[in-house]
């Protein structure tokens, strides 16, 4: 669904006396401390987040699933949705396919669908944690580490067909989450599994073309409860060191043990340019996969911090890829994608107008009620102004759950797509 | 399937020698100790353990499912697999039915089939975490808790319900697990919600027969991720304590935070008479679900150290129920519920011969090395000779995995039920 | 030090011109959507955080401390730096005394030299953690759940005392923070030690005034590392209802498991009238006392969240009482003391931004993105224009961080105290 | 203290028959299951631990400390006392010094002293993370990693200083637990202070002798709550891998994140030639550092089948080097040693005694019931009477905690030593 661009300004006009009002107040704020809110806004404008095809729909958890109705049917229809995503929010200019959920029938239709939508292509993604109904062998025990060659065989191969998949859509990267692992101490031998697993991924690099990134996430565990292949960044760094050049570390939000300092682990993989890439969701408990900045937006915020700064003394590591993978189990999947770009956006806003050089100095000079004040002022800054001035800027709505809300795209959805259809994926 | 009284003679003499002398020698040591080797067994004969209903098929995740064949099709085999697990083990001898995954068709007839399997009915199981097909309002923001009265009601109906059956089969007690929470910060009123639910199970309750037991399980995430309305020992403590003289809180091991002392919520509870019963597992991060004793057979033979130790000073606790309740995602369910069922037997013998009248010196005089030394006594003692005698004199077999490998039990369980057959359950 | 009102009013001169542009635009914002700016100024006002005896200096680990220089030699020097911290913040009205570290050598002139500071007296704490010198029996093994009678005995007349100090300072309360646990399984008879605990505060108890309040707080663990005796807010509930209608569960928000739902902790307890009192600080990985609001400043949102709510609800909560109970490894204690209560003055008055009548009506609707968006609203606000002209109203200094830095307090401390007092506390 | 010879003779003899009836009981059926006794104990001989020379005393917590009497006022006593566990237990025929706690004034009269008491010198440990009375800066905010580069130096110095009274001594290696961090976010440029931590490690690893190993221990918190700069494996394989070819890993049992999989971080380091050596201990909850076993002994013997299993496939590792690192703060150090020595000596036996071959089979079929199975066929044997054949045969008591209670050893060292000695250390 396309929204007219005579509603986004009719939307955009009923506030924007007091829109200009708020802005004005920032904007002397941010100048008077040597901010430049233009800047700021242009490398917000780079900041795009990829929406996954898998998360248009509602999820689930192994207990039940609540559906809504009016989800995407098919590629077509996802496409759509980010399309809608990106023009209210103008911040998800991707999309990431995963395969074989979302297989495109025609490849150039479908980049021009998406190109419509001013949408590309971002890491594709493939699955060996499930059996498709036509698979000739069970990822029961395994897929890239499996035991039986065979099975390591059939999925590789099916990681190269996804590479393909990709290359013929312009996307530039392959995410690889491994959920391989075990359940019980003793099932696997533990370093041969993570051998195998080394191997697996050299061959599925080799395939890949060579302007291609290769991203390995780790988590420590579900869908295994004892071990999983590649549990934690160390381990993900140690495959992406001895695969190549261009493999490099995912870190999702999620997939961490409890306190995690993950902001730390964000700065140490930035300095040895090995941080490719970023699943965002938030969680109190496991890989919750919750609404991005719901529980610990301070912490989003710092990993922002750790980002810029990195970034910008770092220069050796490649453009980070952002992802939402986030899991919508009682919310509308778009709106809780638009609250998770709304938290994304004022993160990285807030950081942006940290005071780094003055941070610097205090760090310097140990001054740590200083630097505490530094980090302290730039989040307790009210920054939305500035971010639905980035919208209205670039042609989105300044409010886009409010105009999700108020112009009942669900109901529109459902009117088109039905109320029970179900969307590929969890 | 019932195992012919000659196969079990065979298994049983085929290394009769052998155990004879293991039980031999470890007799002598605990009666040179001061133990009866007899009475232990006797007390084990009381030790039986519940199968759910709902655990003999495949479990799985909210990534992906791996189905074993054989799996039982309805009641009736489900009732044949819990009794071939108790005629193996001689641990079994109850089930606990869940509704509506397995409502039975004639009460009368349910109970002489499991009576042919010495089998009685435990505590009954309701269900208000999904939706089934045919219910009329949606479960999806609550059940007992719901903002919505009419909700509220039919899921208060749904649990007399429950009752109605259990008291038809013989059983004696309810088990409310309420999934019940809230995915986001102010999602819910909590203490809002925490009144609906004590109202809700005041009405359970009420509904109850005079001799029956109300369990109220506790739980601290997952199916929701941000709170449940029960989400510590301490709520269902509350809610037992302010619904009635019979309701009870029932400890799940897997429901608890990292690092949770869950022997002392045991001892606590028993101190003040409110243990209700137990749900056995394993986990190593959240609610694993997996084999019992195969991550910390340690904290198993503490449980159970409580458990003697408690029931025997505090005896106004009633008889807890114990139950199993874990998911097969990998293994063959019937085997490792007989796993779970050998760890649960080990780790309360290992308890059973702890020289309880030495600790209880040893902590009077806070001879804190000694009082560690008789536990690791205990523990570090190899009590199965004691486990296999158990089985043997009962009419079982001394080692029922392997008797279920070596008779390929499996095998004909495929045969007989089909290689895609699916149980209900999660 | 008291600060001469002269170098207030011209420190708050300085910029008064910028504070009232930030003041207006804050309250137009609020007065649009309905609030009265100075009735929440007024409800700051009863606000008032106690500040602990024991906190004044620095703080260290079981691997070393770093002191400070100018640390306070003697209770009149506590008093007087309670006393700086509440004339720049107006927020700090009250002192928490630590028995024995703090004994008033002549409790009426050490009422009077707090009242010239306008402080009172907060809830008096005990020691039973610690061997004092001249300590007949030790705390090795427990004290108020020891083994033996007779250190029982020790440490209830100890709690006693305090009591009586208490009684001539005008203090109304009374914490136990009871350490005692055990470092090994079997170390102690779990439920035996919570009998033995619960019969020593009923003691207590009996001994306080007829208006005062006791308040029991929780702990997992450290100094005990298997198991203390009152682990959670649970077993803390049942000790107070077992004591009596004055006894109350104290919360300090460093004392839980990792991913505790802390919040729903204060909404149930407040719902039963049990909430008696708050320790503030924050931490990442366990009772690491830092910095309150420096890790997780949208849990302590919450907080406030569900106090507002709660209080407003359940009228007979008896008044909360608030303590900053952190530890000063690093910082300047002063400096760390003020950035919590500044973290505590922005959390309140964002939970008091919120738009409770329509969060309610959200959640009555389950509309979940709604309550999302409402409290995502006060959260993001900027309130902190309200606090600086809270303080300034009131006599205290807008920005009392930069007012103790500018000033060099800890050098005139210093010159005045000597570089190498050492202030009594951990 | 050493202990007559014949007093041991006469202990050992006392129940030797029982002693020669169990151990002849478990050689019948560890031969018959294909394990060769003789060999066993040959490689029990080979794990020899290393005491510390800080953990001869009573340890502590910042809430206070419980001396003990008759703690080994200087290095001689504490060779001494680590003599005694040897000559008792015949598996601690190292010691581990700490300098600058335990400067030896004459390194060859004191390595005459342990040669005479069959001690080597283990890996040597160096203090930064104290402030010593003579030192000219301080480490409050860093030693290796700190921004100055004069506080960096002064901490290089000390390492390399540490190194030479190693050489002195015939160590072998160097340990550096670094307890830089933070305590704050902002308060340190992480990746900065990662870079620096890099060089200064260089600059130590530069100045130790050819035949010498570098072991680089992580912590995830305490001293510091926020950060540290070695948080996790991943950077202490990182720094490793980029210090040079002798610099390892080291794995304390408490340094981890709640729920961490320590045996697999076990598994990938010596897969990949890194894992230079342990500390260990047991907890609960965070660095408990009590007794080793007393908590996960499983845990531990999963632990052991890693290094058994890894160091036979990987034969790169190098020989690793086991420490004991807990903290007595209530146990007689002594007596907790002894019995963190059994835990160990118990869970290698245990591992040892696993059917590897049959494992790696039933891992390659993914029977995962078998790999349980033999497992806990290994875990519930019991081995206790190996144990005792190897310190009897080796010159040792069969039960040194008893020897130790019955011939009042502490009592002999108060007498000694007096009541109110102090040890250095924590």
């Amino acid at each position: 669904m396309k929204i007219h661009p005579d509603d986004i300004t009719t939307f955009n006009q009923a506030d924007e006396n007091q829109r200009a009002e708020d802005l004005d107040f920032l904007t002397r704020r941010l100048t008077s401390s040597g901010h430049d809110p233009d800047k700021i806004l242009d490398r917000l404008s780079d900041l795009q987040i990829a929406i996954p095809s898998w998360a248009l729909g509602s999820g689930g958890t192994r207990f039940g699933r609540f559906p809504i109705g009016g989800q995407p049917r098919n590629l077509d229809e996802k496409i759509e949705d980010v399309g809608l995503l990106h023009q209210l929010s103008q911040m998800a200019g991707n999309i990431s396919l995963h395969i074989p959920w979302d297989i495109p029938d025609d490849t150039e239709r479908i980049k021009a669908l998406a190109a419509e939508y001013h949408l590309t292509f971002d890491a594709m993604n493939s699955n060996t944690f499930q059996d498709q109904p036509d698979q000739k062998l069970s990822y029961k025990f395994g897929s890239l580490s499996h035991t039986d060659p065979s099975v390591r065989k059939q999925a590789v191969e099916h990681n190269k067909q996804v590479i393909d998949y990709g290359k013929s859509l312009g996307s530039k990267s392959m995410t690889v989450w491994l959920a391989d692992g075990s359940n019980h101490p003793g099932q696997t031998n533990l370093s041969a599994a993570l051998k195998r697993t080394g191997d697996s991924l050299a061959e599925i690099y080799a395939h890949m073309p060579a302007d291609w990134s290769l991203f390995i996430e780790y988590k420590p565990f579900e869908p295994y409860f004892y071990s999983t292949v590649i549990p934690d960044w160390g381990t993900s760094y140690l495959l992406a060191s001895e695969t190549g050049e261009r493999a490099y570390s995912l870190v999702d939000l999620g997939h961490h043990l409890p306190n995690t300092n993950i902001e730390q682990i964000v700065a140490t993989l930035i300095s040895r340019g090995k941080l490719g890439g970023f699943h965002f969701n938030d969680s109190k408990y496991a890989d919750d996969d919750i609404t991005v900045g719901s529980i610990k937006p301070y912490q989003l915020f710092l990993i922002f911090m750790e980002i810029i700064q990195g970034t910008a003394t770092s220069p050796h590591n490649p453009d980070i890829a952002y992802m939402i993978d986030a899991s919508h189990n009682l919310k509308d999947p778009l709106l809780d994608l638009l609250e998770s770009l709304d938290a994304i956006g004022l993160a990285f806003l807030k950081a942006s107008i940290i005071d780094f050089e003055a941070l610097s100095d205090a760090q310097n000079r140990n001054d740590i009620s200083r630097s505490s004040a530094i980090l302290q002022d730039a989040f307790h800054t009210d920054v939305r102004p500035l971010l639905r001035e980035y919208r209205v800027r670039k042609g989105g709505v300044h409010d886009p759950i409010r105009f999700y809300a108020e112009h009942n795209i669900r109901e529109q959805l459902i009117r088109n797509r039905g109320k029970n259809t179900l969307a590929t994926g969890l």
